[in-house]
């Protein structure tokens, strides 16, 4: 029987404008890219979500071919899917959203199914802080359990209290440099880091984008270099490929040691490099496992000094 | 017997002024900050450069202590030492040039005494690339010899065809990663290396301030995060004192390989971090061994997966 690593997250459309390249109406959403990243690992996925009626059956089926359960996935008859916008500045890096309608994710009421509640793992994606809490208000208790979260400047901005409230009860939280600074009010890293332990996470993980993560434990940091690419084409979904890659190994591993965790960085760092090198969720969609270890052996080479 | 070091750069009077703090006219110049940087391996380090006859005895003489040879240094009487002035943005990473007098560096033709034009390892610092050159002319031939480069956009944008010589005749160039990029054409580091590695150097080295430094030799990349710190005071000269970490290291090695120097890049990672936590030059000149491999330790702990 396979560990279970329970995933809530959005599911969307997603409309994406690089420098290079327009995506049109894809397939998106923090659910999508951490189900599709964590299905390297051999860990039983389920997703909470919701999508609407105009979500099409092959999606739906995508994900439940990668081994991906989806019975905490509702569709709402009648209902519109999320759908968000975007265009990338030549600088990759920064991106403006040009578009968002929530629609169904508007009244969105996450219900985790019976056989997720004792879930070993639980992946809080990006999302309405409230949404997160309700999914850890559905679990059975587990003192093992291990729960990370992502989040985004967003929901800082118009949910602290709520945001709050979620990270004390997790255990690695995930997020971005900038947005690291914006939660604790430091301008520098270790002290973004530090204070960000103090609201509880015991593992704290900044992602850097093309130059990394940084894994804080104990204030005793880790390095993770991303892979160096040739061609980026769209970093749409790299965070939530890399918080995939890390809590599917985890889940896999039924074990969140520091060791385990930074070998999840690898990892997630792993997944990250098989989604920016093409749009959307394609990258991820076309890979196998072989695929994921190859991407896996070239970050070791990155990090060792020995020559072959 | 050591194994000899040459370094050619400039000795300079900076003034630096950052978000928190000002220099007033304090020590500085690329020679300077390589040669301090050098002197934690165990090398025969030898400045050629220039200064005037305001430049104070007790600079030469903290040099001289920390055991670099100056008979390469000219002190050119009734001359004025090369004096430049900058201020560090809020975000250091970006700094204005305020005031620059290039005084007895105007005229400077470098003289590399007898006993060093035989060294094992040379180092040509951040300068005019015509200057670079003429110490590359007076070296006695030694198909051996390592020749490592630092350099900046300045002399691409003055002087590209000399630079692009002296470029060709070297082992190993050190350059950001904006300049990279400029100098390469390319608006990606791979790329960039590949481009630069087609002018003549089998060892690219890009450096990324605080996001660590990357080596492409053959095409295969190493990294190397910066050690995070909590206090970043002042970055001028740490590009220098991660090119006299790495060029020290393998002139005391006298060896070349790809792995010394993934080693040196270790080293020089090390010895930046302890330059960029004071103003100037003081955190070179107040460290010891001990406190250089105090920080390689940290260095290979932010790297390593094992717990202690």
């Amino acid at each position: 029987m396979k560990n279970k690593l329970l995933v809530v997250g959005t599911m969307a459309f997603d409309e994406i404008i690089t420098p290079t390249a327009t995506s049109g109406k894809t397939l998106g959403g923090a659910a999508t890219y951490i189900g599709l990243a964590a299905s390297f690992s051999d860990a039983d996925t389920g997703v909470v979500s919701v999508v609407g009626e105009d979500f099409p059956q092959k999606h739906l089926d995508l994900l439940i071919d990668k081994g991906i359960d989806l019975k905490g996935v509702e569709q709402v008859k009648g209902g519109k899917t999320f759908y968000w916008k975007g265009k990338y500045h030549d600088d990759m890096n920064k991106r403006d959203t040009l578009d968002t309608q929530l629609n169904v994710l508007a009244d969105f009421k996450p219900k985790v199914p019976e056989h997720f509640r004792d879930a070993s793992v639980v992946m809080l994606g990006n999302l309405a802080p409230s949404v997160q809490q309700e999914v850890l208000d559905q679990l059975l208790p587990d003192s093992n359990r291990v729960i990370l979260l992502d989040t985004m400047n967003f929901w800082m901005d118009v949910a602290l209290s709520e945001l709050l409230e979620v990270i004390k009860k997790v255990d690695i939280i995930t997020i971005n440099d900038e947005e690291a600074m914006q939660l604790s009010g430091e301008n520098n890293l270790v002290k973004a880091a530090k204070a960000i332990h103090q609201m509880g996470p015991e593992f704290v993980i900044i992602k850097k984008g093309e130059h990394g993560a940084l894994l804080f434990y104990k204030d005793h940091p880790f390095y993770v270099p991303a892979l160096p690419l040739e061609k980026v084409v769209d970093p749409t979904g790299a965070g939530d490929s890399f918080a995939g890659g890390l809590s599917g190994y985890l889940a896999a591993q039924q074990c969140a040691s520091p060791e385990k965790i930074k070998e999840g960085i690898l990892r997630g760092t792993a997944a990250a490099s098989l989604c920016v090198g093409t749009l959307g969720t394609a990258g991820l969609e076309q890979s196998n496992k072989e695929d994921f270890l190859a991407q896996l052996y070239k970050l070791e080479r990155l990090r060792t000094i020995a020559s072959k």
